[in-house]
Parts: C-alpha cells; structure tokens; sequence
C-alpha cells in the first residue's frame, strides 16, 4: 500500500515528516508562494510551496487540478489551514495526471453547472465535496437501518429481481428476455419478504427495486434502494410502526457518527426521533385539513403532496416532531395484500410515515391467512393464478405480520435537503437517462 | 407485539409461566404423554401435553404440523428436552392454520425430496432447519463483509444495475426493454466501482448481478450475489490481497459469532485464515501441477476445475491452509482493465483466491491512466465508443487502484459443504427456473 497519512490525520504528525496522497484540488499562487490543496477521502491538506522550491516551476502536469500527487514532507501547526496543519518542504509526486483540465471548477464551493450536466460527467462531478456528501450520508442511513435490525433478531435476505410474474400489478414493470421467456425486474421484495417471516420471522433486505415510472419529475427514478423489513408475530400495524421508528432512528445515529462533517457540508440538520413518532389517522387528517382549510376532502382515498406538506407543518407545530405517522389510509388505495382494520373495515392497518413535507416510508400489516388472499384478489378481480408460488407459503401457517419499505434516496434527499432525488443518486435512471 | 419469550431462552426462565409462539414443528404421540415441538426463529422449544390436560384431544387444526401456535405456560427443566427446559401445564391458542398438511416432512433431520421440488416449494422447504441455516451462514458473510471494509475507510456505494451497454462483452448479458430503448443488466458494478475510487478512494457494494448464463450447471446462475470492493492508492494486486484477506477473515468471524448454530447444523467447519494467506504465480503453478501429475499444461490460459481441486490439496499439504492466492494469470485471459506486470507483460497483476477446491474470489490492479485504457482496447480489437462514459473518468486523474469481488453463494456453499450453488441462493434463477 502506499504508505500514506490522510489529511485529517495531519494535526496528530506536526513536527513529523509524513507523506500524503490525492487529488490537486486547487493550485493558489499567492505572491510570495503557492498553495497545493490535496484532496482526498478524509478532507482536504494544504501544501507549502516556497517559490524557491519550485512554485511556479511545478512541472505543468503536476499543476492541472485533478492530478494525483504523492507529497511528502514536513508537518506543521498553522490554525489559517485546514485542519490546523500543514505540510511545508514539499517533495511532489504526479501518480496519475489528468489528460486535460477538468471541465469543473471542482474547487469551488458549489458546482456551478445545470442538473443534466452534472449528471452526464457523474464519475468527475461526484468527486465536488458537497456532491460527494450525500452519498456519504446515504452509505451512513443504510448502515444505520441494518444495525438497528440486526439488532433485534433481523436476519438479511437476498431475493431474486429478475421475476416470472408482476407482482403489484402490470403497470410500470420493466421486461427481460429471459432465454426466450418474458420476465420483469422485481418492482419490490414485498412476497418474497413475506414468505421469508415463515423461515427467519424478521427479515429484511437493502436492494434495487425497479419501477418503469413514465413520470418526469423530481420524485420519480426508474430504479432506486429500497430499505425493506418484514417482520412476525405482530399484534397489528403499531408493532410495525415500532420497528419502523427504531430503524429510522438507527439511520439518524448512524449519520450522526459517521456522517457528520458531509451533513454540515451540505448545511443539513437531523431531525429528532421522538421515543414515540406521533401518529394520527386518515380520517382524522383529513378532518384537520378540512377544517383548517376548508378544502372539501371528504372522498380522497389518498394524501396529495400539499396535505402531506401541511401534516409535517401540523405534527412540527402541535408535537415539536419532524416526523409524524399516518394510520388508516382507506384500503382500497393500498395493495390487495394490506390487513383491513377490525373495527372498521374501509380503513386498513397500513401506514406512512411522512418527514419534512413528504412520505418516506410505506407500511402496514399484511393478510396473513390463505383465504384472506383468495377473497382480498376476488374482490378486486384480480387473476390468482400468477401468484400461485407466493400463495402456496399462506397455506401452511402464516404468523400474523407486517413490515415497511424505505427509498433510501428519498430519504436522503429530505435528510440533506435536494430537491430532486437525482441529486442523491449516483448515477440515476429515469425516463431519459441510462447512462453513465 | 405478541408478548412472548423465545425457544432458545427457555432455560432463563425455568419456574416462571411464560408465552411462547411458532410453527408445530412435530407432534409426538408417546404412550402416556403428547409432545409439541414449537419451532421459532431461535431454535426448537418442547412443549408437554399430558393426556387429561387435551393431549390428543387438541382440535385438528391446532395439531396439523406447520400450525402457528401461540403457548402459554410453566417452564421447567428437563435434560431430555430441547436446550434442557420444557413448557408444562399448556394453554395452546392458535394463530393460524394450514389449509392442507405440508407436502414435506419439515421435522425430519433431512428433507427427502430431489432438489427442483424443493425449489418448487422454497417458500415452504426453507423453513426446514437444516435448508435455513445455509441462508444464516450466508448473512452472517455478508455482514462480515461488510463490517470488515467499515473498519478500513471503505464507503457502500450503490450503483444502477439495469445499464446502457453490455460493460464486459456482449455475451452473456440479459436485455431490458427501457422505455422503448435497448437497456442490459449490469454483469457486476466494475466500472462504477473503478469510477468511485476517485470520489470515495475506498468502495464496497453487496448487489445483485445478472449473467445470462446457458450453461446448466452446479456451477451456473444467472442471478448471485456479489460482495464487490475497489480500493485506490495501492501499490499493486498484492495489496489488494491484503484487503481480500481480511475481508475473508471478516466474514469467517461473522459466521462463527452469529451462525455457529446454522454450522453445527449443517456439519460444516469454519477454516483458518491464515494472518498470510499463501500465494502462488500462476506460472509456478502449472508447473507445480506438471511435475506432479506429467500433464502437459503449458499454453493454458487458466485454471481447469481440476488444477484448482489439486492446488487447494497443494496449499493444505504444503502450507496447512485451505485457501491459496494463484497469482498473475496470463493477461489475454483477462479482462482488458487488468494490469500488466510490469517485469512479465505476458502475465496480469490479477489474482484469484481458491476455497476448498474451487475458486471464490477474483480480483487484481485495473489500469488507471487513459491512454492504457485505450490501448487495451484496441490491442483486443474492442470498440472504445461504448465505454466513453467510463473512460471519461480515467480523463481526469485515476490513483493506481484494484479490487475483487466474491460470489456469495459460491463462498457459501463452499463453506457449508454445499454441492449445489441452488441449495445456498433463496429463489435461484437459471436456464429453467424463474419462479417461485
């Protein structure tokens, strides 16, 4: 391995020689000397180069941002760099260079370029501090999910995305020749996390899911990651919402430890987890923004964006809590596969939770008895036959059960602020882009 | 939650009434007493029925195996009995029942069924202990994986799997439709994990991978997991053996902390990882495998199935280890990212690992200056258009970087004695099966 120091570690070394390693971030001539930003996974270091070490006589290769340089030499305190340290008596070495400048100022504190084109030069624009950040902080969230269920007897699961039927409907399924064959890509995990509560009880699993979304917006990606758990032996959908509330705030810890410097890059804040997320139902939500409103939303089967916006400001102001559940959605919005509630049957046990003004997390107690299933497909004249090798795990003792579905960069982009998930992505599918 | 303790802790609560809940694994009619075997996501709990107490009486439904029960009562010790304590005095409720008796003796030691029924019937066979713990042993890797490249700066990356052009060849490779454009599935995150070590220097993904396999084999699936890492600054492949090696010992640890149940059950053993594990040129190899065996291998551009079962002997006799580095395999045998040796251009700074016979791991130093990539390319005759928006980043400063990637249900089955890749993956998919 080249033996190296990372920049954040130079304060430990002053008076140390130590060699370091990275990209030139940004070359300053100031009158009397020049300054090498180095930039690598830990942060940026700066370089002393005395004019009569060489300054402006850097070999030209050396000099053009992007290059890869090897510099050894001496540590010393100085509170005006980075960090406090830096490195003076600089020996450089061009690992790589660049074949020509960087078509970004990647120096800057913001890249200066529209959405397409930061997308197009993806490999290059990530590497802009602040862009890089939000997947620091996506990596971090993923992590944070994982702990917080493995931590409670959560096993992993890996389950197949090229699929022989369209599990939650035709509409919006990417095909696949499969040796001839039709098949899709897997708009979801949700059967085979199912059928895996009757082999480890409480499962999940942190992959792609695929949606042919023929919607061009900010909210919509053709492939994203999903942060799916499953879990048995439930009461109801709370015992869900339980589960829910404690991988959201593994997430939270999780970016607080390891993600801390990328959140205040990005001048992002954490929410608070409440011990208990308040939650309210769809009828009584609907019952506030009508009153507080006027609107008329007495036959909505569903939340638009501006009542979820409205909630988030509802539960921030009434519970202090950036985040809030919604209980109850009427079932016939929610997949076949969702529980009904007792009590009242036009409701279901489904659930969302939304955060800072849209919904981030989908879930709910599902059916969990063979007939139930049978009826639930009748009812909405819905073919059994395709899902024939899901149903045949209700018919040999299904504990009752339920689980969520996070979008790993929808909560990215409202953890950090984007406005748009493509943002967040790094190298997002959409209607019109497929590559890099 | 369905308040309840779980099978392994009975033994924590002898003397006190307690609920438990899972599957009627087995029940057993003895002369003067019934036995319930509950089975939960823990183990196995017995539970007695004595004959005034319901015994045979129990209705029907509560007693057809794979029943979920709910079970109340006192638990005492008993040796004979499953982790040494028994549920006495029973109050048995039920939470749900199979429509039909299982089509499989779930119960029985070994599931006696050919391996496409049990396929057929995943859903249902995985519940059998013995069919499960392959998958446990298999997430308990995954994590091991993980934590080790955590420990080591490395940051999760997740990358597109549907793709605008077949990255390594044409062939092989499953077409999408995308929106009415030809799109492919990404064979393995290669050129995004090579781009992101010039964002994050450090990357890992556990993903799925898609090969449009023909072959029907033990060997062949057309969907795997993979456990991908890339990694910058090293100074060459053997540094990224270091990182393989204790990503290896990562895993083997996780096993042997979370799923040494899973390994008792399958009879499997972990092996030593040796601080160094042994490694050998492939040139040295061959001819290793001529002296011993008279075979003349002296053009071959890789290792035949049977020159790795000899290999790993090799390495056991002479080293005492089952795993073995083969270095520097022949570069037209390559992919043409692959690194030349410096003092022997005619073979690669590329490595497999071998495991108990077989090869598991791939990996090696990747080119990182432009112009090599172009020349690779077109030494091999390779139209470089299409790789234009991966090349783009080798345009702006590449540090010297490698990595490797391990198929997780390859590394599974060798590890737990698997003789079919099928036995170890949830929902294999392959020339024949697509469902369930």
């Amino acid at each position: 391995m080249i033996s190296r120091v990372l920049s954040a570690e130079l304060p430990k070394h002053i008076g140390e020689r130590v060699t370091i390693a990275g990209w030139l971030h940004r070359r300053r001539e100031m009158k009397s000397v020049t300054f090498l930003i180095i930039r690598d996974r830990a942060g940026l270091a700066q370089v002393v180069l005395p004019p009569a070490a060489g300054g402006a006589q850097l070999p030209a290769a050396d000099s053009t941002e992007e290059a890869v340089l090897q510099v050894a030499g001496l540590v010393v305190a100085n509170p005006q760099a980075p960090g406090g340290a830096e490195l003076t008596e600089p020996l450089v070495t061009r690992l790589s260079g660049p074949v020509q400048p960087p078509p970004f100022d990647l120096y800057r504190p913001a890249l200066t370029a529209t959405l397409p084109t930061i997308l197009d030069h993806a490999p290059t624009t990530l590497r802009h501090p602040q862009l890089r950040a939000g997947f620091e902080v996506a990596a971090a969230s993923a992590a944070g999910f994982r702990s917080a269920l493995d931590r409670t007897g959560f096993t992993e699961i890996f389950t197949p995305k090229i699929v022989g039927s369209a599990t939650e409907g035709g509409a919006n399924v990417f095909s696949v020749d499969y040796f001839g064959q039709p098949a899709y890509l897997a708009q979801s995990p949700q059967f085979y996390k199912q059928a895996m509560v009757g082999v480890f009880e409480r499962v999940y699993e942190v992959g792609p899911v695929f949606r042919a979304e023929p919607h061009d917006t900010a909210r919509h990606l053709a492939e994203y990651c999903s942060l799916d758990a499953e879990l048995g032996f439930i009461t109801d959908h709370f015992d869900v919402m339980a589960v829910c509330r404690d991988a959201v705030a593994g997430m939270v810890d999780s970016v607080r430890e390891r993600a801390s410097l990328a959140m205040r890059l990005l001048s992002a804040t954490l929410p608070e987890v409440p011990a208990q997320i308040p939650h309210l139902h769809f009828s009584d939500a609907m019952a506030l923004i009508s009153a507080a409103t006027g609107e008329d939303v007495g036959d909505e089967p569903d939340l638009a964006p501006a009542h979820e916006r409205w909630l988030c400001q509802w539960a921030e102001q009434e519970h202090g809590s950036e985040l809030l559940f919604v209980t109850g959605y009427p079932l016939h919005s929610k997949p076949f596969y969702t529980y009904a509630d007792p009590e009242r049957p036009r409701y279901s046990n489904g659930f969302d939770l939304l955060f800072r003004g849209s919904e981030i997390v989908t879930g709910g107690q599902r059916l969990h008895r063979h007939e139930d299933y049978l009826k639930a497909l009748a009812s909405r004249g819905i073919d059994p036959a395709p899902f024939g090798g899901f149903l045949q795990v209700f018919e040999y003792g299904m504990p009752p059960h339920g689980g969520f579905a996070i979008g790993l960069e929808r909560w990215t982009a409202r953890l950090t602020g984007a406005a748009n998930l493509r943002q967040v992505t790094l190298f997002p599918r959409d209607l019109h882009r497929l590559s890099p």
